[in-house]
Order: structure tokens, then C-alpha cells, then sequence
């Protein structure tokens, strides 16, 4: 299994993490502890002290630093060992464990499980908007799902789904009569957009329409690899301009556990009752019954019978309506090899040599 | 593992199957789909969609064919996708899953692994004893078992086991002491009988008995390649003839998932107070007691022990009561052998060519 | 994975073999059924039946045999078929398990894996003061953990670990502040001792102190290989001797199921207080917690981020706290090829031949 390393992960939400407490976390196959300083600033180290290998998430925070829950070494966000309680208090100087670089920012947690000298604020999308909407019209949400992330990705790549798998809420049939254009955008990116005009809208905009029978359907969502995409769509009166009608901005972000194992984070915001804290509340429970009850239900029985082999390998029967997922596994694929021939090229570089265990 | 390929399998009870349900289950590792047309018939389908291989078993029935849960495509009984929702609805011509020969007969569904072309319903065994039974003589089951199925045939072909593992129900000591007589039979069959004169009849015949304590006992297995049991056994006044006694026909039908899972079918009959629903009620649960209770504990043990090897392979100590199983084995060895070079010599055929994924 | 098989091996505790009982436990990858001939003797088989390979322990004694619970054939302690209930009753020359040298001693099951000619029962270390402790002064446990067993060991070879998994209870600072004396002592032992004069005691041993704030503590364990540990410890007013103060003496004994399960049996004694029964109920409930709630998870969470790998084989970074159990593991790895190379010399033994599958 390879994965794309010199990249921004989600590892989890910011709100996971309270000041004094840890999160462990597997991220391409990688164990990760992150905590916060005595600032409140997210560290990311690897989960495993190198004394006795025991998971660093299990013990505690001490200043800046996180104590081995077995016998007490400390190590700070450096990753430096930086208190041995034993004997004479002298500190081997083989005691240290890698460090990732580690972001906070959009209320997530942010990690670059590649060579930190490479990892660029920068690259993080930005995703602003999720920090800007009322309180009361976002939400916020965590899956784990036994599914290669891939899966996961091309299911937010073929919205034409929601018409089968979800047609009491997110269906209504525009999406799959409609055919969606395609593009490559800078920056490892693609954007896959569907309109429909005077079409029958999903019945979860249909409720925010004054007629709910026809409107103008549309969506779109950019991809960002290796697994973060935006997914905005909405329905407004025929010929009517779009933010007439309600619309939805979504967050579906994809972050490889292993090559079975996905941690799926989403989010999402409304452009219509802003203030209605009981229809926030009702929609993200609508959304968790959609995510949890539907789609990973539908990726992890499409993973059992896949099995452990590439799905492209498999030469399935391909669709116009997967001409989008196809275009980001191609990018993904490239990326991924390109990567992997810088690497070969400097096997010298610290974060190669760490890499190769 | 080898299966044999071209034999009628039970894939399930009718009864399991309403119309426009469904029933999804892996036979010989092929996961396949079993649904009712229009007409009430029953088709088999292979359970993955050509598509993106999501299992069809979760999709529902439209008309004549089963939908695609994920994105709608639609498959006849005879595999052919039939509509596509997409666009222009064309349909790629690779849109079709493999059909499998299918029959419902005996309240069973029957199928055939193998070339469709090769399926001779003429094959089925004759069970109609079963369709004949009156309702309150009668009942059958189903028990997923986590060992071999060839293991569940030896437990069969060797009743021997009952003054053991069901002392106070089926056991009596009149099987253990007697030497059982076998014989192959046409249609690669073996049978295997008991006979033991005035001996102690097992509990469950003795309570129908006027004299519990002596009886005429016996008992008969004939094993159908690759696992399907009819048993037949009884007890009767010593000297007197064999219907005046109790008498049970029952089946046992050992169906392979794969190398470690069967699906075990059962069903039974008998002679005596044929309108006692009650009594019925008792024999089913009692039954049910002894398969899930003492028989599917053993052979799954027994499982565990042998490991992933072939009993043969570990040079059991043999007892003159195996000689009816390993009987069964080599006859099914050699069937098992006889198809494989039979594929190997046409290779061409689109049966082989599907099976060498 | 290779384990030291001519040793002996702590199966269970005597209490967990009642009369007419039967014990089946897998030791060193091999499953092996316990119980008690007539005269209450303890013996071991093979748990595996020879003719179908049901396991032994799920049947039931007869006189001095345990028999089939699947087809009734029986065995002896000596391995012997004893009683074949089929056709005429003739044995078959075949029909036999391997009988396993076992004692009872010390209120545990001690039994030796290996060559049966080699077992001498001088060999069991002298832990009689477990016999002599009086009834409201010992207990005893068992826990089965899923990790390797030489890490368990490690977890008592290295007590320091004490002041920071169980600070509340059974630390104090003293033990990491204090560097260990390590020895090896005759017959395969290892010694590791503590001695922080004027220290903090545990808040075990405070709270039987007069002044609970500062002690002499010591605290040692002789290690026997493969994974016998007896410790004692104890804390006393600074220069009082030893016996004033309340003293423990324990057992940790590591007896590996297979390369990721260790059976941990432990028993403990103390000095003070012995016939307080109500205080022998709470440190066994303090120990058991203590042992299931942290030693146990922490060495389990250990194992998981190791892996299938040998915990040196990774480079720990080692402390000085580490060299006690180094130094074990070195005995244990020299005591294990010493004995390979003996096997491989004469391969002809019947002991050998049998381990050879």
C-alpha cells in the first residue's frame, strides 16, 4: 500500500482535543499522539516511546511535554526527551521520537505525515467558510469506516448515487438525468459540477422551496488530493439566481487509517435558517442517519467484495458517471508515484531514512 | 480449496425467499444473489454489480430484475443490465453478471455452480418424501456452521456418534455395537446401514415403543456427491417388520461456503402421530437442541484442531465405523479430480474462462 | 516462534481441577487436557483425539480414563486407549496420545512440555512459602494477556515502572530513584534488587508504617527461566530491620499459550495482619485491579504497537532500569538454542520426532 506522504491530512476535529488531554490516532499506518502545549498549540508525535514501545497517548501532560505512561520519560513537541526520572536523570541520546508538523486551523486538526521540512501552511485549503457560518447553521462530524478512502472519495464523486441510495432525502433524480463536466484545476485538484435546470429537486431542498416540485439543481464538488473535497449544492425557483434557493456547503474529508480503514471527517453549512437551532440540530441528525445508516453501510460491503485488490484492476464496468472519480484516482495515482521517485532519488534525506522501518 | 463445480448445491429453504426479497449468500466462495421474477420463478445472479461492486442482495426488485442499491442499474434472471438510469440510459455492452441454473424443488432452492449449460434438473435427488409429508410430520432448518462441510458428512455417514454425543436422546448403544454395511450406489452414491436385532432402542424411539427396553434397530445414510444425506432410521419389536415401528426420514444437506464455513440444511419427517402438532413442535426443538447443541459444538471443535490441513493428511487413527465417511471423501476426490481435468483439457469454454479470475 | 520446552510450565492451579473435572489449556502452541485419575493424581494428555481429533477435554471421566466426547474411545494417563465401544472392541495399535509430565505442587499444576524422560521434579523452584502462609495472609489469580510473556516478565523484572502505572498504590518514587542490583544466581536465575534507605514508601506499605512518609524500601525478584518470578517487597522505619516492616512475597509467573498469549497465574503473601480476613479480601480486589486495569492493558497496548517482531530486534532504547530484564531475556535466548542445538544433535529421540510436525 502507498500512500501520498508530503500532504495535509485531517486527523481529527480541533474540538477533540482539550487542553491536558491526547488523541491517538493511526494515520497512514502511522500512530500518532497530539496534545497541546502549555500554549494550547497542537503537537504531533509518533505514538510509541522509544523506550518500550508503549503508546505515549495512554499517559499524560506535564508543561509542554507528554510523560510515558510505563515509566515516565517526557518528550516535548520537538520530540526531544526531555525529563528521565530514573537514576540519575541523564537522558540517552537516542531518546526522542519523530515529530510531524501539526496545524490547527477551520476547527481541525492538520498533519503532514511526510518530511516536515516540506510542509507548508499554504497547502491547506481553505476552507474558511466553515469558520465564518453561524453557530446555529454547521455541523460536525467523524466516521470511522472499513473502506479503503478511495471508495469513500468516489462516492462524493458520483453524487448521481444519492438518487438510489438516498432518495427519500438527498435524491429526487436530477443529478443522475444530468450529465456533470468535468475539470482539472491547479493545485492537484478536480471539479466535478452538475446542473439541471427546471429539474425535481431533493426532497431536503424541496421543503425550503415554495414549489417543491421543479427547480434548478445543481452541485459541484472539488476535490482536493489526496481525499478533502468541498461539496456545495442547492435548488432555486427556475431561472431564479442560485442563493434565491437554499443552499449547502459541505466539507467530505477523507484521511487513509490503512489500506482498509478510513477516518472520514465531515461538515457542513446552510445557507437558509440561519438561526433555527432545531432545524440544525435536525439536520445533522438527518446527516448522520444518511453518512452512518447509508453510505458506509454501502462502501464497506463494496470493500468486502472488492476485497484487497485495486478497484481499476478489477476492470469494472465504467460509467459516464464516473468519469470524475476516475480523473482523481488518475491524479492520486500520479502524485503518488511521483513521490515515490523523489524519494528513491534522496534516499538520503532524514525522512526517508525514517520512512524505511 | 477445490469445490466440485457442476453439482446441485442447496443454497437455501424456498421459504427464505419471498417474492420481491431477497437472499444473498456465498456458495462454493461465489457470492450469489437469489431473487423471485414477476412469474414467482427464482433467478440467480452473481451478487456484485459489474459496476462498482456493490452486492446486489441489498438493492430491491423492479419488475423482472433486481436494482443496483448504489447507483440503480438494473439485471434480468438471465444477467443482462436492462435499464441504466444514467444520461442517455445506454447501456455498456459488459453490463451483465454471471447467472447461475437455479431450481426450486423439494421447498429448496437448488443451484449450480458450475456451466450453466451442464445443469440437468434430472440430477436432483428425489426428496418428494418431503413434499408428501403431511405439515404436522414435519420440519426442516438451517445452521451455519463454522467447519468443512466434509466434516459435517463424516458426522453423518457416522451414526456410530450418537451413543456419545447424544446419549440421552438418539444414542442407546445399538449403532456402536453394530458393524455397519456399505455399498456404493449408482450416481455416485454410497450407502451406509445399520442392523442390530433385539438391542436397546435409542431414547426417542423407545418412548413410542411398548416395550422401550428391546427392539429391532437401524438406521441408513445415502450419501449424494457432494454432501446431500437422506437418513432413515427406526425401531421396532424385536422379529416384527420395520413399519410397525417408529420410523424418521430425514435429511442432511451440507452446502461449502468456502473451506472453513458450511451452511447446513436440515429436515425431517416420521411415521407416527403424523396430526400431533404438538409432538411436532417437540421434535423440531429437540432436533434444533441436538444440532446447535452438541453436533455444531463438536464439529466446530474438531475444526479448530485440524486446523486449515485435510483430515486425511493427518493420519487419523481409523476405525472400522470411518469406512462409510472416507468412502465418501475418495468417491468425492475423485469427482472433484475428474472435473478439474475435464476444465483443464477445454479451457476455452466461457465457464472456465469465468472461473479463472 | 521457539519456546524452552524441556522446563516446567505452570498449566493452572490445582483449584481449577476439581474430581472428575476436566482442564484444557494450550501450552507452548500445544493444547493439552488436565484431570485426575481415581486417586486424585493429576494427569496430562495430548487434547486432541487420535482418531478424529475432538478435543479431549470436552468429554468426560471413566475410572482413570477421560473418554472421546465424540465417538467414546478413552485413554489413560499413560496415553493408552484403554476402550475402543465399537464392533468387537479391538484397539488399534495407533490408538494413543501423548502423555505430558505433570505434578502438583504448590497448590499449581506444574506441567513440562518437552522430552517426558527429562522432567525432574527437582527442578520446580521451592515456592513452599505459599503452602505456609496462612489462609487470610495469600491468594492467587489468573489472567490471560494477549502479548508475548517475555514482555510480562519484563513488567516485574523492571519494577520501577511501578511510580508511574500505579502511583497510587504500589509507587512512591522510591524504586525509580534507586539504581538495581542485578545478578545471575545458579540454576538458570536472575536477581534484581532495590535498597532506598530513608525513602517515600509505597502508600501500600505507608499505611502499615507508623510513619508513613519516609522508609527504608527494597523490593527484589528472582527471575527463573523461563518465566518464574518470586518477588518480595517491603518498606521499614529507616534503619529498623526488614522484618519490622510489613513485607510481601509473590508470584508472577508467565506460562506462554502460543507467541501472542501468555497465561499469567500470580499469587501473593503478606507479613502483616494474617488473620484479617477482611484485609486479605481487600488486597486481593486491590491486586487484581491493579494487575487487570493497568499492568495488563499497558502490556497489551505494548504488544500492539511491537508487533509480530522480537522487542530487542526493534532497538529500544535502553535505560539502566532495562538491565535486569536484558539479561533475562539473554538467559532465556542462550538456555533456548542450547537446547535446539541438543535436539537437532539427536533427532532420533522420540521426543523429537513428535515435536517435528
Amino acid at each position: 500500500m502507498s500512500y501520498l506522504l508530503n500532504t495535509w491530512y485531517i486527523a481529527g476535529w480541533a474540538d477533540e482535543l482539550a487542553q491536558g488531554g491526547m488523541l491517538g490516532r493511526t494515520i497512514v499506518e502511522q500512530p500518532i499522539v497530539f496534545f497541546r502545549n502549555s500554549q494550547g498549540v497542537i503537537q504531533a508525535l509518533a505514538d510509541r516511546c522509544p523506550h518500550r514501545f508503549a503508546p505515549l497517548h495512554m499517559g499524560k501532560i506535564v508543561g509542554d511535554s507528554v510523560q510515558c505512561p510505563y515509566h515516565g520519560l517526557r518528550f516535548d513537541g520537538s520530540g526531544q526527551c526531555t525529563h528521565n526520572p530514573h537514576g540519575d536523570g541523564s537522558i540517552p541520546k537516542a531518546a526522542c521520537v519523530r515529530a510531524f508538523a501539526v496545524v490547527e486551523r477551520h476547527g481541525a486538526i492538520w498533519v503532514w505525515p511526510g518530511d516536515s521540512s516540506l510542509a507548508n501552511n499554504a497547502l491547506i485549503p481553505d476552507f474558511s467558510f466553515l469558520d465564518e457560518a453561524p453557530t446555529h447553521a454547521k455541523g460536525h462530524g467523524y466516521l470511522p469506516t472499513r473502506a479503503h478512502y478511495e471508495l469513500l472519495s468516489d462516492n462524493i464523486m458520483d453524487l448521481s448515487h444519492v438518487d438510489f441510495l438516498h432518495p427519500d432525502t438527498l435524491g429526487g433524480g436530477a443529478l443522475s438525468r444530468t450529465r456533470a463536466t468535468i475539470e482539472e484545476l491547479p493545485h492537484d485538484r478536480v471539479r466535478i459540477s452538475w446542473w439541471a435546470p427546471d429539474d425535481v429537486p431533493p426532497p431536503a431542498f424541496g421543503a425550503h422551496l415554495e414549489d417543491p416540485s421543479r427547480a434548478d439543481v445543481w452541485a459541484e464538488v472539488i476535490w482536493h488530493a489526496p481525499g478533502l473535497m468541498l461539496l456545495g449544492s442547492g435548488a432555486t425557483a427556475p431561472g431564479r439566481p442560485r442563493d434565491e434557493g437554499p443552499v449547502t456547503w459541505n466539507l467530505h474529508l477523507m484521511t487513509p487509517q490503512d489500506a482498509a480503514n478510513t477516518h472520514y471527517f465531515f461538515a457542513n453549512t446552510r445557507s437558509f435558517e440561519q438561526d433555527n437551532a432545531q432545524l440544525n440540530a435536525f439536520v445533522q441528525e438527518m446527516l448522520i442517519g444518511i453518512f452512518a445508516g447509508e453510505d458506509k453501510p454501502m462502501v464497506e460491503a463494496q470493500q468486502r467484495q472488492i476485497g484487497e485488490v485495486e478497484l481499476l484492476g478489477l476492470s469494472p464496468v465504467l460509467l459516464p458517471v464516473d468519469a470524475g472519480a476516475v480523473r482523481c484516482r488518475r491524479v492520486l495515482r500520479r502524485l503518488i508515484e511521483t513521490e515515490r521517485a523523489a524519494a528513491q532519488a534522496s534516499p538520503s534525506s532524514s525522512y526517508g531514512k525514517e520512512e524505511s522501518r
